[in-house]
């Protein structure tokens, strides 16, 4: 990745939007920025990007050794144990007016640097950050669609697995297993649930047995390389009940709609809406009780998402989940989900994995 | 747990500090409060809890399902993806004089507060909840110590496990599962650092093969029923050189007596000097780059830290990590850990796995 022409273009946004310095910590903005990620630990660390002058990481001394070094991009700034790193930031900052604080950055880091930088106005890091990560160049959306393939591997797979007689957990650590052996370095997630269990949409998978009948969701990621993949899909032990086929069937339709309404210059909410109407008009609108969609990219949810409300258009490169769901609380719950890039050329579905409901032993 | 009553402590300190509002999102305190844990994502969950008056837990309605509902604590408060959360916890809080907001809530949703509340003053959740969570109660201190012997066992049966020609990550799966096969819900991590990796305390495990001569540091934990484990064993491939077998009895000697001087009225950092005064006079002063360890508890490190500064004094029901280390760049690092009560008998090691520099194959 190209790390100067990203800071470069921060440093322009931060012109347009008033900011003198951007300090990021955990989260996604500061490996998108310099290629190193933050240990969610209580020893700050912190990059301190003034809007002209030099960037700073400032690190722990114990984690430097973790930092790539990135000269034309960082100059890396330790402190010891017993220093202050508060005060290291707070100098490094140079009194600014407007300072963008990175959005998943820990209150306490927060309410001390308000309290050493009391004339300084803080505002989120994605005022800044969001319209940059958004947009995905070519080379990032090579590495979502390597990290959608290597799920889509995995889906394929479990057509021909055994669901009855393992527990949820049991499938559950397949799923980890093999999304690291395909070449993700974290498993972000593998939610496996079933029948009521898939009631509950970010139900966690627990040792309940899957039998014969079960509807199960299988909803896994990871990071591949720094980007993110997302998938869901369906099984079915057995022949599926006429109700759970039907619901199935409104599902796709609905899905396939709203990535279908995922063109260039078509707002967020629109796309929502495709997918709800048809659930709606099939009966069912009371029980999608989430939006259809979250950006991705290097963070498993970011900008842009596919939710009422959301106005903004969507731009060449913007990607992000089409997961419209059906949830029947205490009978069963189905969800369909791909990674889709808007194009100049239309949507692109990045995952394509078989998306029928998977009938399995 | 008995969350009522610690609710109740929460509230005599709030009352003592001048706390109005205690706000909860991800992190520790949440689970130490209610038994739940908050899904690290963009939509906000957050324990609003009142000096007075009935606390309420503010959740995603998708995320509801998930939340054990303990009536005799709190009340469930969904909210629907079109909502606003933030005014919906802004009404809540009744306009409080001062709010304490959890130490690891993300910066988006602090810097949305403090502007729907403009006239509050935001201080830290852990004025509030370091001193309770710090002192463990009996069944705290037994689910530490299940916690502890889980992973004794781990380090245990690496005395008989092959090393030469496996690499790090292989070896570091091998924890990560039987952590997770010996009862472990979560774990958290697992440091596999061979030789000059091992120069790098928070090292992370690569495709490096691990070889004759080899010493191999394992840093691991995980968290049990609500509680953490943390523990680090030293392994040498073969016959350890002199120098190796020198500076690791340094180190064993460190951490004895820095064990031994965790008594009930020593400072904190008295601990710590113990461990550094034994490795100084041996002449590796300079190689001990970190703290001597950090609290344990429902996090895995949290306080009390043993580290130069901190002269609180211990107290019976504290529980922490004494873990010096010596690392010598690009040659090699050793580190040896134990999770430590204080007690009014004595400081009490939670962990009984062999602490001598295992030779293995």
């Amino acid at each position: 990745m190209n790390y100067p022409e990203r800071i470069e273009r921060a440093r322009a946004r931060m012109e347009n939007m008033g900011v003198d310095v951007l300090l990021l910590s955990v989260g996604a903005d500061l490996p998108y920025f310099t290629g190193y990620e933050a240990m969610p630990l209580e020893r700050l660390t912190m990059f301190v990007l003034p809007r002209t002058g030099e960037a700073k990481l400032v690190v722990p001394r114990l984690e430097a050794p973790r930092v790539v070094a990135q000269p034309d991009v960082f100059e890396i700034v330790t402190w010891d144990e017993t220093d202050d790193p508060i005060a290291l930031v707070t100098r490094l900052a140079d009194r600014p007016a407007v300072a963008a604080i990175g959005d998943h950055t820990w209150a306490r880091f927060v309410l001390d640097l308000e309290a050493a930088l009391p004339s300084t106005e803080f505002r989120k890091a994605s005022l800044v950050t969001a319209a940059l990560r958004m947009v995905k160049d070519a080379a990032e959306v090579d590495a979502l669609t390597r990290a959608a393939h290597a799920v889509d591997v995995i889906a394929r797979e479990m057509h021909g697995v055994r669901f009855s007689g393992r527990s949820e957990l049991d499938v559950h650590r397949d799923l980890v297993d093999r999304m690291l052996e395909l070449g993700h370095q974290r498993a972000n997630f593998a939610i496996v649930a079933a029948s009521g269990h898939a009631a509950s949409p970010h139900h966690e998978p627990t040792d309940r047995v899957i039998v014969d009948g079960d509807v199960v969701l299988c909803d896994f990621g990871g990071t591949m390389d720094g980007y993110c993949s997302d998938i869901t899909r369906m099984f079915v032990v057995g022949e599926p009940p006429a109700e759970v086929q039907h619901v199935y069937a409104v599902l796709m339709d609905a899905q396939e709609r709203a990535v279908q309404a995922a063109t260039v210059g078509t707002p967020c909410e629109a796309v929502d809406a495709a997918a709800r109407q048809v659930i709606a008009a099939a009966g069912y609108g009371e029980f999608f009780v989430h939006r259809t969609g979250h950006g991705i990219g290097t963070e498993a949810h970011e900008d842009p998402y596919i939710v009422a409300g959301n106005v903004a258009p969507l731009a060449p490169g913007h990607a992000f989940s089409v997961e419209p769901g059906i949830y029947l609380p205490d009978r069963f719950g189905v969800r369909l989900e791909d990674i889709v890039v808007a194009t100049a050329a239309g949507p692109r579905r990045l995952n394509e994995a078989p998306r029928d409901l998977a009938v399995v032993a």
